[in-house]
């Protein structure tokens, strides 16, 4: 069966809820409550407040022609495009085109650890900004287009800001984008050097986010498309090409272990989601696999609840090196909880010393600088092989989903020079190096 | 014709002159009085002190099959195995593996500058450490296994030494790195990351060098690869592969008109002797290119010689923000010349702030945050096209060889936020945003 694609007919912002042209994905449905609404700039159930997922009508029937034409096509996401909410001349328009990092058979970590089957790093550290946040923002440049947007927004600490802010340039959309006022310099210049409108909002992110949802009801957001806000349910499909990539990359194989990271707990569930449609499309066997979620020791809701038993998670105040994940009340948490649960998995956390020691593992094994999302990844897989809960002669995939590059500061005050000698042979020998 | 591979017999450091296993590489041969040389781990002619260069024996004859051969490769340099001096399973052994980074049509900074022809950045950031080096160390890497080092080694400012501790560390290699002292943190964290040794000189970039030839020298050296200097034949061809990579993705075309960095020369030569090497092979038309080298006005001294119509590059003591082109004394300044004047390009050279310029307009019209040398090349492009010496019409390709958050400071104090404002709409409203 062919993806079923309803052509826009104004393609402006007053479509929500008209037909729009966004591939296989024919409404949102909510997570709670199963009630379905047209595709549109919409993010929580009119019914029962639930949050909206995208739904589609996918391309069943021949899995051998549709993994060929995957196959054939841009060494990007969009070789997927028949399983995103996005046009299916998606590769043709302006867009950041994330996507098809490596997958790097981790050899000599495996050795390391104790691992017998074949581990893997999937390396998001190779998007254009540099985290797997390129793969989220390109969906939603899609749907800011389809919906008539003109201008791509978010509210960020400093990254989201960045890559909405290159996906926008490329893209030729406007951007306007949201921080607090306090961060780093270097996360200043990465969200403003691409020269969209970066407003500094004087207060928490907190209050940033508040702001945003102002914006949202007022005139002055009007043709906006606020990434992480009204265009949620498309931005979150991003996250499941990173599940079609391990797949395919692995030879259309299942990985039998995973171990992602926690923020608001989206990108799990996505991965799990994605791995389900490979099933459902008899793209890879249909076998078991164990979903393993990762949390830092000083935000880790989610694992909190896991090991306790609980359904529900209770938020904390984040105090960790990870910023990246540090989201005290995870708007997926119940959802990872119950995949961890129904697969087998695990929810684990690691402290910070053990996220910078992850970070020098990886470095120094394999020649990949995480961010410190990666050594939180890598630190709980380590702790689960140590206990015994993830299986070492199974093949596992760790994720590390950004660059630490962007997170220098974790690792600098324990990083440098093995000696520091005069330029002479004498030296070097009495350094002990010769 | 196959590609010739002979196999080493010992594989040791020892074997330095008897046949070692590189592909199609044969010989090296002297740049300046042609005399030929086994392959081994060294440098300069022994008859005349000139530069020697890697001889091949190139799989021609069958351009087609190799074509095919190359398209169904991995997609890294790996794919263009028969055409580099690396043995022939190369891409089974592990290695950093970069390149096959994109290729980005410029549509919106074609506008922007007038160009009327293709536009296309060819974005090396994408690479494992961020930068063309990965290219070209990955190289020295199969270089150091054929001549049977354990350790991998370089003098550095600091992206060098990250790019050879990464590799070694895939690799299984030793690796030993010399910096200079005063580093900036970032740099020796990016150095230093990777685990192996990394030492701190007390002196200058010059005295590091001077110590690094001083050890090659000693037995403290012994079983040593110098990337940049003892396998520095080997290391510098990895830069064909941006020739290559180019013209596969412009669909096995060749560009009309390429602006290229200048630091050493090397990188820009080796282009040249790629693009030379795909019309040799039937691999592309044979038809007319030009090559442009770019350089800050604050190290230029290759364009100062081509300016004034010298043959000789008198050296320049360097003072810019473009850091990883502040050569003073070029290598291959000469053959720079010489390939400049022979393609009917020129060379060209901008100051800071048009850097700067260069690095905004790239980053807001195309997304790409490039580093200080990608503003270099693209300044250049701009001035040259501005002067009418590049032509608008014409397919025109600029390298981006590095990475943004690498020379974060030459942009930080210049760029920052639109506007702080109190989280309200009124606030918002004032500041003109809404």
């Amino acid at each position: 069966m062919a993806v079923q694609a309803v052509e826009s007919s104004t393609g402006s912002a007053d479509s929500a809820g008209s037909s729009v042209s966004l591939g296989p994905a024919v409404a949102l449905s909510c997570r709670e409550c199963g009630e379905r609404f047209p595709l549109g700039p919409i993010f929580a159930c009119a019914e029962c407040f639930g949050p909206l997922e995208v739904a589609y009508d996918l391309p069943t029937g021949d899995p051998e022609g549709l993994r060929k034409r995957i196959e054939a096509g841009p060494n990007n996401i969009w070789r997927y495009a028949p399983l995103l909410p996005v046009p299916a001349d998606v590769a043709d328009k302006p867009n950041i085109n994330p996507g098809f990092t490596k997958l790097v058979k981790a050899d000599n970590l495996a050795r390391e650890l104790g691992v017998t089957g074949e581990l893997y790093i999937k390396d998001d550290s190779g998007n254009p900004t540099h985290s797997f946040k390129d793969r989220v923002v390109a969906q939603a440049v899609e749907a800011a287009r389809a919906f008539g947007f003109t201008t791509l927004s978010c509210s960020s600490t400093g990254n989201l800001a960045g890559a909405v802010g290159a996906a926008a340039a490329r893209a030729g959309l406007r951007s306007c984008t949201f921080i607090p006022h306090d961060l780093e310099q270097g996360k200043v210049v990465m969200a403003a050097i691409y020269g969209g409108d970066l407003v500094a909002i004087e207060g928490t992110y907190d209050d940033v986010n508040r702001f945003c949802s102002e914006l949202i009801g007022d005139p002055a957001g009007e043709g906006w498309g606020f990434v992480n806000v009204n265009l949620r349910p498309y931005y979150a499909e991003g996250s499941k090409t990173l599940a079609y990539e391990i797949c395919e990359q692995l030879g259309w194989r299942l990985p039998d272990q995973l171990v992602i990271p926690i923020a608001s707990g989206s990108q799990l569930t996505k991965i799990d989601k994605g791995l389900k449609e490979l099933i459902a499309l008899g793209l890879v066997e249909d076998k078991p696999y164990k979903i393993f979620g990762a949390q830092a020791e000083g935000c880790s809701p989610v694992s909190t609840a896991f090991k306790a038993g609980h359904d529900v998670v209770r938020p904390q105040k984040p105090n960790t090196i990870a910023k990246s994940l540090a989201i005290g009340n995870p708007a997926d948490g119940p959802y990872v909880l119950d995949i961890a649960r129904r697969t087998g998995g695990a929810v684990e956390d690691v402290n910070d010393e053990q996220v910078v020691d992850a970070i020098k593992l990886l470095a120094r094994t394999e020649g990949i600088f995480a961010e410190t999302a990666g050594g939180v990844t890598l630190g709980v897989a380590k702790k689960l092989l140590e206990n015994g809960v993830l299986d070492p002669a199974l093949t596992t995939v760790v994720l590390n989903t950004g660059d630490g590059l962007k997170t220098l500061d974790a690792v600098a005050p324990t990083t440098g020079p093995t000696a520091v000698i005069r330029p002479s042979l004498d030296a070097f020998r009495e350094a002990g190096l010769g």
